[in-house]
């Protein structure tokens, strides 16, 4: 099967413009097809707080009432991906930006309010993504951009974990790929020392993900992370790398097993 | 050769959830292959006023500098166009939201500028439009929908006048199909007396439409949408209409000859 690279970036490399660039710049040179998944990261906050509009989280993960939806979709939808689509133009990396609504790409439902009401918050089931239209548009040398917003297929758009997304698209189109899934966060890879950047973790195995769990090495977001990993694999994408933004090129980081 | 509907509305479609609704159940109704353009209406100047950013005039053209055109891009591209496209969607019509970066469908070239600055506002040449792709799209029956943004292939997204943008796209489509354009506003179709809704032209010639500009019935922002149309009309498109958002189904408006 041919080989299909999905990097999934988020707020770290989105929030600044020349790591946005640098990024880009980098992600051009990977060889096609590929496909990209962005988070919104603090655009959104800085908006809603601009606008007065309260952030509610619950558990550390973001609650989306209807006012919240609307600054995502803003700029998860419009901003951040329209502004990465023309950079990669720049790049000669010929971009199609899209949310899950966009062609009925990535379906999605809407999380049931009980016991937490998060809003308008989509789950993806993996099953349902188009990999035809995307697989079709790849097939024509373009290279899509996805951000993390989805819709219920009755008119309402959904906001949507950007690594879970990246995790169903690469076991949607784990069908017709040999899929590597790429991804990217500040660090070097999972360390071992928050504190020291050269003590990267090169493999995880499943026991390793346990054992770094109950040590608490592996904590707060890289845990989701992880699960989303090992839900890939699990689920027919041949290999997941997590690894810094500026190095997607290079062979390091850690490599999820 | 095929026949192929382009339709473009404004404000007063968008501006109102329920006329958007409505409208786009009909538009939803219309034969494929149709595309689908959009401005952006009283959302981004709204949202201009909240976050305190003024709003530049020039003639009646907005002036578009840094600032605003991030609020044209987050909302014509974001949340105007997600929200069409999830409408269509419930309709069963598959749209597909795009900007003129997006597959780099539309380049444009950023307006000299002088005698005026008008900011990131880029103008169009339909013969670099990729009919192509778009016509490709369509062949797998979706529906593009698109957001009056373009981008002038080095990294700038640019802000464009969404009349003008659909003429373009339909001169460009006319390579392919023969192609009827319908422009949708708050009237009928172009009125004789602006206070009697039933007064519409039937049929306006290019010299009628001297006529009309001379006596002052034509006046105002309806000069620019009938020239576009005329140009449109010069460059192979095989119809013009100018009607109701609510009409577009019925046999009724204005018919630029």
């Amino acid at each position: 099967m041919k080989e299909l690279t999905i990097v999934k970036i988020g707020g770290n490399v989105v929030d600044k413009e020349e790591n946005l660039e640098d990024f880009l710049m980098k992600f051009a040179s990977v060889p096609e097809p590929k496909i990209l998944v962005h988070g919104g990261g603090a655009i959104a906050t800085e908006l809603c707080r601009k606008l007065g509009i309260p952030i509610e989280m619950h558990e550390g993960r973001r609650i989306t009432p209807v006012d919240t939806l609307k600054i995502a979709v803003m700029t998860y939808a419009g901003l951040v991906n329209k502004r990465i689509v023309a950079i990669l133009q720049k790049f000669g990396c010929n971009a199609i930006g899209l949310s899950g609504a966009d062609g009925n790409t990535i379906p999605a439902r809407k999380r049931n309010p009980e016991p937490i009401d998060y809003g308008f918050v989509g789950d993806v089931d993996p099953a349902r993504i188009d990999s035809s239209l995307i697989s079709n548009l790849m097939g024509r040398g373009i290279t899509p951009v996805f951000c993390a917003v989805t819709h219920d297929e009755n008119g309402t758009l959904l906001n949507t974990n950007a690594d879970t997304m990246a995790s169903c698209i690469a076991v949607a189109m784990s069908r017709l790929y040999s899929v590597r899934l790429i991804y990217c966060f500040e660090k070097k890879g999972v360390l071992n020392n928050p504190d020291d950047e050269n003590s990267v973790i090169p493999i995880i195995t499943r026991q390793r993900f346990e054992e770094l769990k109950k040590s608490g090495v592996v904590n707060k977001g890289m845990i989701p992370k992880l699960s989303n990993a090992f839900e890939a694999l699990d689920n027919g994408v041949m290999k997941v790398e997590i690894k810094c933004g500026s190095n997607i090129c290079e062979d390091s980081g850690t490599l999820v097993k």
